[in-house]
C-alpha cells in the first residue's frame, strides 16, 4: 500500500513497481487522477484501475477468496463517501466482503434504525462521519461488537477540519468504540479486516 | 441574578442585597455552601434557600404564575445533573414549569426514544450533555422545535473540559440546534423561558 | 435543504431532484455559480434561481404565506453580508419576513442605537458578526428577546477563521444569547423561524 | 460499569446497587478509596473489593469461565501502570485472561524485542503509553494483529495532559492501530475482550 | 517592581531589599498575604503596606507629584476588580492620578454611556474585561484616544482562562486599541502612565 | 479607512466613494492590485495611488502638516516589510512623520544597538516582527517609551501563522509593550499617531 | 543563507548578491524553481545550481575541506525526503560529510536495526520524521550521541501540519534528543555541523 | 535517572535501589521533599542528598573526573532557577563543570552583554527562559556554538504554561538553537554533556 500525498509521481511509480514485482495486490490511496495517468503511461501495469470515488489506484494481481464475514461501512452523509470508499476498496483488496450503508446520520435516526438487525450480525463495524461525528456513539449503543470510528474532515467552521468529529468519537460514551485518524478509511479497513480474518478462520 | 465565582462573599452579599431590595426574585449561581452560609449569617434574607444540586442560592420574593408551557430539560448522564439543575432552578424562578428527563444518553437510545412523544409537544427543549455531546443532534433530529444545547465539562481526557461536547453541538447536523457556553445552564434556561413566555402569551 | 461543499455536482443534482420531486421548496447553500450552472443545464428546474450574495440556489415551488412577525438580521460589517444573506434567503423560503440591518458594528455604536426601537419589537433577532463578535452581547443587552448569534470567519490574523468571534459570543454576558456554528446563517434562520412560527400561531 | 468522577457517593451507591441487584459483575472505575469506603459502609456488598493500583471497585458476583485467549497489556513506563491496571481489571471481570508486560518503552528497545514472540501469538494487543506514545507504532510494526492504543496523561510540559501521546497514536504509520481516549483503559479492555470473545468462540 | 509568583519568599525579600535600598518606590504584584507577612517579619520595611484588593505590596519611599492627567480604568464586571486594582496601584505609585469606573459591561450599555463625556477627556484609557471582552471595542468606538485593553481570566467554560477575551480584544474593529497579556494590569498601567507623562510634560 | 479582504470590488468602490466625497484622505488596506485597477477604472479618483509594498490604496485629498515627532517603525526581517509599510502609509496619511529601521532582528543584535540613540528620542515605537517575535522585548528593554508590537504571520512551521510571535509579544517581560493583532500594521500606526499627536500638541 | 518564502525575487536577488560578493558560499532554502530562474537570468552567478530535491539554490564559491566526521541523516518515509535533502545540502556546503539513511520508519523496525552499528559511530545524528515522529525516540534509545529531531509537516488529518510529530519529539523519553522547528532541516544541519566541527578539530 | 512525578514512593525506591546496586550515580528529578524523606527512611542510602533548589535527589557513588569544558547555564529570570538547577545537578553528576549565569533576560540587555566574552568560549550553552523565551535567540545570535533552549512554565496568562516560550524558541531566527521540552533541564544537560564529552576527549 502507498499513501500518495507528498510523494512525487516518480517516487510513487518506483514504490508501486517494487510492490507489484512481488505479485502482491497493490493499493495507492489519496491518488489524484494525474498519478494514475502517470502509472498507466509507464505501460507496466495494464491491470491497474482507478477507483475515482475512493481516490485510489488498485492493482489486483491475485484474487483473494471472499471472506465469510461481511463488513458494514456506515456513513453519516453524502460528503463522507470518499473516505467510506477508501475503506471499501482497502477491505476488498484484502478479500473482505463489505456492505455500504449510506446517509444514515443521527439527524434522521429512523433511517439508521431500519439497518439495526443487519448491523447486529456483524463482527465489527466501520462508522464514517464528519461534522459532529455522533453516529459512532449511536451505532456503538445499538450493537455489541467493536465499532471503528473514522472522523472525516467534512463540516462547517468549528469542525476544524475533522477535529470536532475526532474529539466526539474519542469521547464516545458507548463501549467498544475505537478511533483512527481523520479521513483514514484505509487504517479502519485494515483493522476491521484483521479482526474478521481471525474470526472467519475459526468458523 | 449573580454569577458567584471570582467574587468575594462581601461583593456577593452587596449585590444580593441590592437586587433583593427591589422585591425581585434573586438567584445566585455557582454558589458554594459557604457563600450561602455567609448570606444566612447576615440575617437579612430569611427566605433564601440553598439548592445544593444546582449549586444555587434562591430568594423567591414574589411567586410568579406558573407557565402554561412545560420545558423539558434532558441530560445524557448522571454527571450532567448539576448543570441541568441550574437550568431548572433558573427557569422555575422565572415561572417556567419544567420536566427533567435524566440519563438518556445516546449509548442507550431506547431510553430516549420512549420520551419522544412528550418531547414533540414542547415549544423548546434544553439538552445537557458532556463527553461527546451527541445527544443534542439526536434530539434535534427527533423534534421540530428549537433545541438549546448545553455542553458540560464532564468527561475523560480528550473532552478537554467540555470543548469536545461544545464542538459537537456547534457542528450538529440537525436544524434548530443552538448552543450556549460550557456548563451554562443558566443562560439556556433564560433563553428557553423567553421563548416560552412569548408563545404562552398568545395562547 | 442541501449543504453543497464536499459534494460533487452529480450528487447535488441527485439530492436536489429528490427534494424537488415532492413539490417542496428547495434550498442549496454555499453553492458556487458553477453548481447552479450545472443544475440549470439539466433543464429540469426552470424556476430555480441563484442568489449570488447569499451563495444559494433557491427553488420556490410553493409560495408560503408571509409571516406576521419580522425577523431582524443584523450585521457588524460589510464583510459579514454573505452569511446574513444566507440567513435571509433561508428564512424567506420558509415564509419568514426579514429586515436586514447592516454595518452597525460596535465601533460605531450610534448607528446601532438608532435601530433599537425597531429591535425591541422583535420576537427573536439574528446577529451576524466576525472579527471580535462583540455585537451579539451589545444587542443582547439592549433587547429582552432571544438573540441568535452567528460568528463569521471574517477578520485579521488572530481571529482564527471565526474562532475569536465564536468564543466571544459563547462568553456573552448578556442573557438570552445562543450561538450557532461559524458562518452558519442557515441554522440561525431555521431556529429563528421556528420560534416565530409558534409565536405567530398564537396571535 | 460506573465511571465515578463527577458523581456523588450517593449517586454511585444508587447505580452500584441497581447494577448489583441483577446479579451482574459490577465495576466502578476511577474510584477514590473514599468511594469504596462509602460503599463498604452500606454493608450491602460484602464481596466488593478495592483494586488500588487500578483505582477500581470490583464486585464479582459470578465467576466467568476464563478465556482461551490471553490479552497482552503493554506499558511504556511505570507511570502508565494505573491505566494498564484499569484495563486488566476490566478485562478480567469479563472473563478475559491477561498478561501485563511492563516498562518496555521505546527508549530501551531490547526489552520490548524480547517479548515479540509472545506478542505475535495474540489476537489483539493493548498498548498503554504516555509522553511521546511511540510504543503503539513500534508494536504495531512488529505484529500483524490489531493494536488498541491507550494514550496516558503522563509526561513533561508539552505532553499537554496526554494530547501528545494521543496525536502520536492517531498518526501511527503502522496499520491496525486504533485509539481510545486518554487514560481510558476501560474502553480498550472492553473492545479487546469483544474481539477475543468472537475469536475464542470459533476455536 | 517584582512579579511574585514562582518566586520563594527568600528570593522576593532579597529583590525587595535591593530595590528599596536605592530609595525607590517598590511594588510587588500578585503577592499573597503570606508574602507580605514575611516581608513585615524582617522588620526592615515599616512603611510597606499590603493592598489586598490589588494583591500587591507597596513601599512608597518618595511621594511623586500627582499627574495633571487622570487615567480612567474601566471594568466590565465585579470579578475584574483585582486586575483593575493592580493597574490602579501601579499607576499611582508612579504618580499617575486614576479614576476607577466599575461594572459598565456591554450587557448594560446605558451605565457605560453615562461616563462617555468623562472618558472623552482622557489621553488614554485602560479597559479591563473578562468573559467576552467586548467592552474594549465599544469604548474604543466612543473615544478618540488610545485604549489599552486588559483581558482577564474571568468567565465560564469556553472563556479558556482569558483566551476568549484576549482574542476579542486583539480583533477589535475599533482603531487605537492595543492589548496586554491576560490579567496584566501592571503592564497596562505602566504603558498608560508613560504616555500621560509625555503629554503632561508638554502642558 | 477600508479593510479590503472579504469585500467585493463593488462594495469597496462604494465605501471608497462615500469616504472620498467628504474630502477626507482615504486609505484602503490589504488591497490587491486588481482592486486598485477597478478603482482607477471608475475614473472618479485621479489622485488615488497604489502603494504596492504596503498593499494599500491611498487617496490624499488634503495634505496634513507634518508632525513634529518622528515615529520609528522597526522590522526584524525582510519578510516583515509589507506590514511595516502598511504602518508607514497609515501614519503618513495622518500626517505622522516616520522612519523605517529594517532588518534588525535579534539574531544580529549589533545592527539594532547602533540605532538605540535614535530610538531613545522617540515618544513611541512600532516593532514589526514574525518568527519568534523577540525584537519587541529587546527594544522594550532598551527604551523607556511605549512600544507597540505587531506580530507578523511570517515564519516556519510552528510559528502557526503568527501565533508564536503574538504570544511572545504578549508575554514580553519588558514594561510598556502592548500588542495589536497579527499583521495589523494599520492599527499600530493609528495608535502611535494618536499618542504622538497629543504629545506634539503640547510642545 | 537566505530563507526564501515571503520574500520577493527582487529582495532575494539583492540579499544573494550581497552575500555572494564576500566570496562566501551562499544557500537559499525553500526556493521555488522560479526563484532560481530569476537568479540565473541576472547572469551574475554562473556557478549557482538548483538542488530540486532540497528546494535549495546553492552557490559554492569556495570548496571547504571535507569533514573527518560523517553525519547520518535518517528519514522515516519517502515524503520526509525534501526536508532531509535540505539538511544534507546545508551540511555539505559547510564542508560536512553526510550519509542519508532513508525510509527506516518504526513500522518496519528491522530496516532501522540493520543500520545501528553505523549510527553508533556518529558524533551526532539528524532524524527527520513526520506523521507520529516516533523515530527520534527509537534512534535516541539505540545510540549514546545527541539526536537532533526534525518534525515534518507530512501526515494525515490529526498530524496538524507537523504538530503531532513536533510534540512527540519534544516528549521523547530518550535522553539526548533536542528538537528544531517543523520542516527546518537547515537549522538541524547547522547545529549538527557546529558540533562535528568542534569534535573533528580535536582529533 | 528517575523522573518522579506520577510514581508512588514505593516505585521510586524500588527503581532507585536497582540503579544504586550497580554502583552508579543516581539522580531522581522533580522529587518532593517527602520522596527524599521516604528514601532516607529506608536507611539504605546514607550518601543520598536532597538538592532543594533543583528538586532533585542525588546519590553520588563514584566521583567522576571534572570535565575540561565548562557549560554555561543561563537564565532569564529568578523564577527560571529551579529548571536551571535541575540542569546543573544533572550535568555535574555526569562530571560536567558548569557555570550559572542568572537573571540576564532581554529586558535588561546590558547584563547579558557583559557575559558575552565568557559565553563565546563555550562549546555549547544552555539557555533557560520562560515568559516570552526571547533569550535563546539573542544568545544564539551572539555566539557561534550550539544553544540548547529550555522553555519554562513561568509566566502570565497567555504564556500557557510554557507554550509561548516553547514556540518562541522553536521559531528562533538564530542558527544553532535546538529545543527540549518545557521545564526539561535534565534533558538539556544530558545533551550538552554528551557534546562536551566528545570535544573534551579530543583535546
Amino acid at each position: 500500500m502507498i499513501y500518495c500525498p507528498s510523494k512525487t509521481n516518480e517516487q510513487i511509480i518506483k514504490i508501486f513497481s517494487a510492490l507489484a514485482s512481488k505479485s502482491n495486490n497493490v493499493l495507492a490511496t489519496r491518488a489524484e487522477q494525474s498519478v494514475f495517468d502517470a502509472i498507466k503511461k509507464t505501460g507496466l501495469f495494464p491491470k491497474a484501475r482507478y477507483e475515482k470515488s475512493a481516490r485510489a489506484i488498485v492493482l489486483e494481481q491475485k484474487k483473494l477468496k471472499p471472506s465469510k464475514s461481511i463488513l458494514p461501512i456506515i456513513t453519516a452523509g453524502t460528503a463522507d463517501l470518499p473516505v467510506a470508499y477508501e475503506a471499501k476498496v482497502t477491505a476488498e483488496i484484502m478479500g473482505q466482503q463489505t456492505e455500504l450503508v449510506c446517509d444514515v446520520g443521527v439527524a434522521g435516526l429512523h433511517r439508521l434504525l431500519s439497518h439495526v438487525p443487519k448491523l447486529q450480525k456483524a463482527n465489527v463495524i466501520i462508522v464514517v462521519a464528519g461534522m459532529e461525528g455522533a453516529l459512532a456513539s449511536v451505532v456503538g449503543g445499538l450493537v455489541s461488537c467493536p465499532v471503528i470510528a473514522v472522523p472525516t474532515s467534512v463540516g462547517y467552521g468549528a469542525s476544524f477540519e475533522g477535529l470536532s468529529a475526532l474529539l466526539t468519537m474519542l469521547n464516545s460514551c458507548s463501549s467498544g468504540v475505537t478511533v483512527v485518524n481523520i479521513d483514514n478509511g484505509f487504517s479502519a479497513a485494515v483493522t476491521a479486516t484483521l479482526i474478521n480474518k481471525k474470526i472467519d478462520a475459526g468458523k
